[in-house]
């Protein structure tokens, strides 16, 4: 039984938590806070031990009547592995602790991928990770972009991709996040979601453009892949229908000369997830619109949308796996994780 | 074991549905649908019969590949009651079909009182509805009010009560709902829900006013009593503890001179309902901010946040009991469907 | 001619600057900025000249070939008084500066009125401002609270006020504001804004709660004011129609049956204020819906919009008047700036 | 002087009304409105002429105290032009009136390109208009694609176009429009702006994909052309200085290591405008991101902001003088339009 140690208990943290104890070969050891706001409530409500970030944060857990196991520093040497979800580019400053602590870690998409010198998506690249002890598991665009862009690579050939990534600006909790009504371009071209995408297919040649809009709920990527030979859209679905962690869906319905809305946009999107029961109405899948999947002589067009907490949660999974060597298979790793979250 | 019918399954629907299946003296016999989107794979998800709403649909249905178990008095014939859960004010147009079926009706707080005859809080007047055949369970925001004032009427007495409800515009899933840029005021004064909490308790002296605003998670009310003896906001606070179905939860965390944002808005509230793995993510309890109890002089402010999608659930479940002579005590109704809930 | 400086060249100091260039007793010295960004083109636009905030940043401005004609001691000592538009609670802070250079000085509603000493509102108690040297402009919202209010108290004596405020959470302009998607009550009461009418009609007794929604544009205040005799819906419209920047309008226009919307929320009220060439589509003026205005017993019922960006501008003009002594008489201030500034 | 008609008086409508009363050759004769609501203010105050929709309609504007100049054929017969302002996909049904009344008319880009027959672009295909009596001024986004391509295709030669269009839901004060929370996409790849643009730029190869999101002000197109030649960035911004009705804007400034946000998104784009006093704090011109123009191999990247309510207000007035053989050079009509109307 592997034991996991979540640094950091946000969005992702929580979400990786949940995963790990619904797995057979490991389980949560504990997880660490820097305040004792609500968060602690789910956390105590699954029975994980609560770490202080510091020992100075202690009396203010202590305030709030919460016991307080150990701080950061403790939870890494009982751990064999951590699962850093600071947030983003405050992670890598951790490195050192770990490796004092003789412990294993994976970041998250928010760190850059070289000091951490491996990146990993479970479907292009699981091997590089196998007995490694720091991995980056790349971000929840970059997870979405892999996802649906290797099958497509491996059947076609891609010259190269063009992709627009339209982002929600926050997370439904980050209730300090703006834009009000504004949609703001990453003005860096190519954005740093192309070449993050390198980190895992190294010889896909995309360039990728953003933009921010106000929304809490799934980014929306906008891909325009043009292919060696001309892609056949029957024969893309089925690919996708074939790929792990790729769901398609049908923006609308058609009856006769009628068409009604059934899911054209996110909002709907996450009301299936809802629907459908999966915890905390999260989609661990990529969602790709069948109807929105078009070819147009060489060229393959597609939207595709990304449940921004929740898509990388089951690659955490895997990339435990990899590197304390529970699994050398890529998809025995994923088909494992699968069942134990309910993705089907 | 009671045979609920579900007529409408949409926001309300699902939700009564998934709570009738919870508990161990009733059972969905089926849910009618309009039209085979994608509400229908969370319906089938969970083995519910699907029923069209009228036979001309069916061949939309078959088309999706989505068997039929019949029309809308197909079920309404099958069922002990049927519950309402069609779009507001066009519910009451079903009575007939119910009376002609010899089938008991529950209606939801979208329809107008006046038709129905009976209204529902099982806080408040749970009696009124023993035995009856129609009966209308109040809407969320007269719910939300009704809960919290009735152990302040009880242990003060209210003179009068002037509260100004901030709508949300639209729930999660309604993508055809604006206003992304206003706020709109309910011009008439009172708005519906001061004269609708009358329905529920009688002699409640209750002005209200509402505004629509930009956003799809929680109404909040602001609400200003004024009691017959002044209240004591420790006092109160306990009564609410006290109180089935209202929950008390902290706006801000004070650590010595800093003040932390701990549940400080509505986003904040549905967060934590899904990290307390509430199905669906939902809070079918009032959620009243302890930090925003301000008693001056004879007037008691508080400020509480209503879960539009999910408050009045439980109710329905309580009324299904009042109204079949289940069970003749409202407050064992109350604890047997929160346990069957987890409403704690 | 009255010198005036404008320290600050956001929101509130574009508006007032411009307002000043209009009125004939007055002209704009200069304005400072802190950075050299796109507002700057709208002052030389106006051909105010610009002064740094410190000479630290005068390289900067000098990079970007904007000149610069000093710094904000410069500016000081310049100008007959000096019209504070910091960032609010920093602004009080430069009082010293202003001291030394033997400058008058206003501030804005985000500044507390303690340390200032002084509050103005043109029409309730412009006089305690004739002669003096400090003087604070109260905010968007007791501006606006008081316009309306002060007739009422003049005619019906009022025994108390309870309103909330629903409050947009930033400007158009205020990108890096949210929150996106929630609604965020003031959970002290009585929020700040009722005592902070005190500081310009001291003898009313008001309440008020606020929350905060995911708007850019206009506040919308609800409020219930119990009066010492029973009010009449139609002799409040007259008084509010002979208050000086009050405007009535009509949510909605009835033909028989039928009843349509016109400005039922606030994004219409803009788009009026748009339509009738109002400078930068400002609505200076306190709108009031016609249709919301409604008496129940001793209380009277309305509800208000308050343009956030604009109605305190006017407010300025006749501050610089009081306290320089141009003008001994409110009436004939405001009649005068309101006819400079095109408000009926 | 050209006696122009406003059929509709909505965004469109109230904004060519204002600019052909801006011009020395035109004028307007009268402006039809369907309903008495508030913009008929803004069309008093500028003292047009209204005419009902239909006679049926006159009676609502009278009991609203509003004088009728008569019915929309009585406006057509008046006239030299129509400006037909409809809602989309309805003016077209107005051809037959105008062909009756012996009247020229122009229809917005809402309307399709077949059944007009020539559509209309000032600065790419002006001479197809010339004396022609139906014309359709292509639609914003289209106007936007078409300003910036057409220079690049000039110089560079254009291989191809991939675009996507991320657009607001509705204009400020569209309040019955949503989704509050969700993006949208387009599924039909090509979305119809591509197309479109061939009607002005013929020869265009562009394919273009789409999304909707929760915004008011403005759309940003995410440009991909592919050039017959390798791009340079100094020289594509030198064309696009030299081209009428595009604007380059910085979204950052730097000075030495930071950089500040000076215009980075939609929000600050329209403050710029009001700050520049543009009538209405419209922005006639395309805004392109001179920080967001970058060129890989021979693939030319950029980012624009269309500004939807006004960018195709001057189109309307030179379509005008080509339709009625006022001017024969299109940079001529250009120039005096944008002189009129104070463009830069």
């Amino acid at each position: 039984m592997i034991k996991v140690g979540i640094n950091g208990f946000g969005t992702i943290g929580k979400r990786v938590a949940e995963a790990v104890t619904l797995q057979d070969d490991m389980t949560v050891v504990g997880v660490v806070k820097t305040k004792p706001t609500y968060e602690v409530q789910g956390a105590l409500s699954s029975d994980y031990a609560i770490f202080a970030s510091t020992s100075e944060k202690i009396p203010f857990f202590e305030k709030q009547g919460i016991e307080v196991s150990g701080v950061t520093e403790d939870l890494v040497s009982m751990s064999d592995i951590i699962i850093d979800c600071t947030p983003g580019k405050l992670g890598v400053n951790n490195m050192e602790m770990y490796k004092n602590g003789n412990t294993k870690a994976i970041w998250q998409g928010g760190e850059k991928h070289a000091p951490i010198g491996v990146s990993f998506n479970a479907l292009t690249n699981y091997n590089d990770s196998i007995g490694k002890d720091f991995v980056r598991v790349v971000s929840c665009n970059t997870t979405g972009l892999a996802r649906t862009l290797h099958p497509i690579s491996q059947n076609y050939g891609i010259d190269n991709v063009q992709a627009v990534m339209v982002r929600r600006s926050g997370d439904p909790k980050d209730s300090d996040r703006g834009p009000l009504n504004s949609i703001e371009p990453v003005l860096n071209v190519p954005s740093h979601h192309g070449p993050d995408v390198q980190t895992v297919i190294s010889d896909l040649n995309i360039q990728t453009m953003a933009v921010k809009v106000p929304t809490t709920i799934m980014h929306v990527h906008c891909i325009i892949a043009k292919l060696n030979k001309k892609p056949n859209v029957k024969d893309v679905l089925s690919l996708w229908e074939a790929t792990p962690r790729v769901n398609l869906l049908d923006g609308f319905l058609k009856n006769g000369e009628t068409e009604i809305r059934n899911l054209p946009g996110t909002a709907e999107i996450m009301e299936l997830a809802r629907d459908l029961s999966y915890r905390r109405g999260d989609l661990n899948q990529i969602a790709v619109w069948r109807d929105g999947v078009h070819a147009l002589d060489d060229k393959l067009y597609y939207y595709q949308a990304i449940h921004q907490e929740s898509d990388v949660v089951p690659e955490n999974i895997d990339a435990i796996r990899a590197m304390l060597n529970l699994e050398s298979n890529n998809m025995r790793s994923i088909q494992k994780t699968n069942k134990a979250l309910g993705i089907t």
